[in-house]
């Protein structure tokens, strides 16, 4: 693998996320079976997994090895899964169908839908507390529970998905909609780079640098879902082309106009590129991401 | 305060407890309010704080100061509540009224209803990570984090709530009634008094001592819930009487008749208080919790 393979890269760090997780949830065995098949039936549903890819990727970017940040970049997606069960249930998105199979609802029911997401989110924690096999000390790891708490709880992605679906079909206006758009994608993002960081050694330093890239790149990452909500294709997009707008979600097209949500996306990337510059060498695939992030939208 | 007065040391627990919850459960204020308002309408709608008190009462019985396990308490009473407003759905159990008040989603809507238990999970995981103002070592912090997580998921109480699920209007065997009651009530009921005893140091015999009798409480806690459900009033129970008999969910009398049923309540409460022989004066509170559980099916 070449230094500067990025997909190459990319692919390694899914396959080891992929593996931790298949390790690391409950066996499908456990009793109920029903809750545990639920549980890895939306966690092994297709994701990008760009949340755990960008934990690792800043590990490295910091010197880390990657096997200390693997819990934390497994408990984030986890996280994430369990936000997207809950999003496409019937009494919030309502979606049948998400990166074209049908949501957990469907198949499992509502009851064991929400139980999946609650187990999911639980399980997170647990893999956070679990010291066995890496290197993080004790302060770190709870440095990091209190972070990812604070990203995906009330005050961040929780409360990101309740502003959404207060505005649904209202007017929002742009501080608003950069307040919920920080809240329910930006916060985990950030976690994502930010523990990534803590779990590699990160110097407050360095720490601030990760966070100035995250938050622009966590930003410009829902400008261009927005975008392409609007532009891409059903195929393109995993999800149906135009769902925003038939249910009257706010975004930052809607808000901001196509021509200025674009030139955002790509000087909020270039701005996170800028972020990583203290960092040197290590952090080209942070880098890289960034690019990638851009390149969806063209 | 006399030494043996149970009654005023509830009272100092409950009183500890509902103003740690007051003091660390997000502002109302902060956006959006109607989120944070509905996590703490359920919070502070009059339980009974059980889980919180067999945690004080455990890192006492230890010989720990009770504010180092104040933490641990509210996010066990934090975790409770989330998992009463998520089984209070229309897609779970479907009820109204809790302890004769609506209950969440059918002041806040369902939506606000799942997010304000997803929240609460959270945010319960946030206390656990904030070392502020207590004396737990961080190895000892991630351990509770560690014994929560493992009693909340579904290897624990989510388990168990599928496993409500999946059986209602079934007949049940004895043994997987007790693998339900064990993880659905069992499991937090144990992780209480045990993450009290880790806060306040126990040794592993104490903690050997702790488990034997939460163990022991937490099944009989629940074989009087279900006994009250057939035979108390609804005033008694803070819930409509029969209620379970109606869901056609298994009761610990449905399975095992109702002598059995009582006379096994009375030998579960009784080997709990002599699991704490060992504990010796110290353990006096939860010895009272213990008798308490058996008169409230007297």
């Amino acid at each position: 693998m070449g230094e500067r393979d990025l997909a190459g890269r990319l692919a390694a760090y899914r396959a080891a996320v992929d593996a931790a997780l298949t390790r690391w949830l409950p066996p499908q065995t456990e009793s109920p079976p029903v809750i545990h098949e639920a549980m890895r039936y939306s966690v092994f549903a297709g994701g990008k997994r760009l949340r755990p890819i960008l934990v690792l990727a800043a590990c490295e970017a910091v010197g880390g090895r990657t096997d200390d940040a693997l819990p934390a970049a497994a408990a984030l997606e986890l996280i994430h899964t369990y936000s997207l069960i809950h999003d496409d249930l019937p009494a919030m998105d309502d979606d049948d169908f998400r990166r074209g199979r049908p949501t957990s609802h469907k198949v499992y029911g509502e009851a064991m839908a929400i139980l999946a997401g609650d187990g999911l989110l639980t399980h997170a924690f647990q893999l956070l507390s679990d010291s066995a096999g890496d290197g993080v000390s004790p302060t770190a790891r709870l440095r990091i529970v209190g972070e990812i708490a604070d990203a995906a709880g009330s005050l961040g992605m929780v409360g990101g998905q309740a502003m959404d679906i207060l505005a649904e079909g209202k007017a929002v206006d742009q501080e608003t909609l950069l307040l919920l758009h920080r809240r329910k994608t930006g916060a985990l993002i950030r976690a994502a780079v930010r523990v990534g960081g803590i779990a590699g050694g990160a110097d407050a330093a360095a720490l601030e640098s990760l966070t100035r890239y995250a938050e622009r790149v966590g930003l410009a990452f829902q400008i261009v879902d927005d975008i392409l909500d609007l532009e891409g294709s059903t195929e393109e997009m995993g999800k149906t082309a135009g769902s925003d707008l038939r249910k009257g979600k706010a975004t930052y097209p809607s808000v901001f106009g196509m021509e200025t949500a674009k030139a955002h996306a790509d000087s909020l990337l270039a701005e996170a590129k800028a972020a990583l510059d203290r960092l040197g060498e290590a952090s080209w695939v942070l880098a890289g991401l960034a690019d990638y992030v851009g390149r969806r939208r063209s």
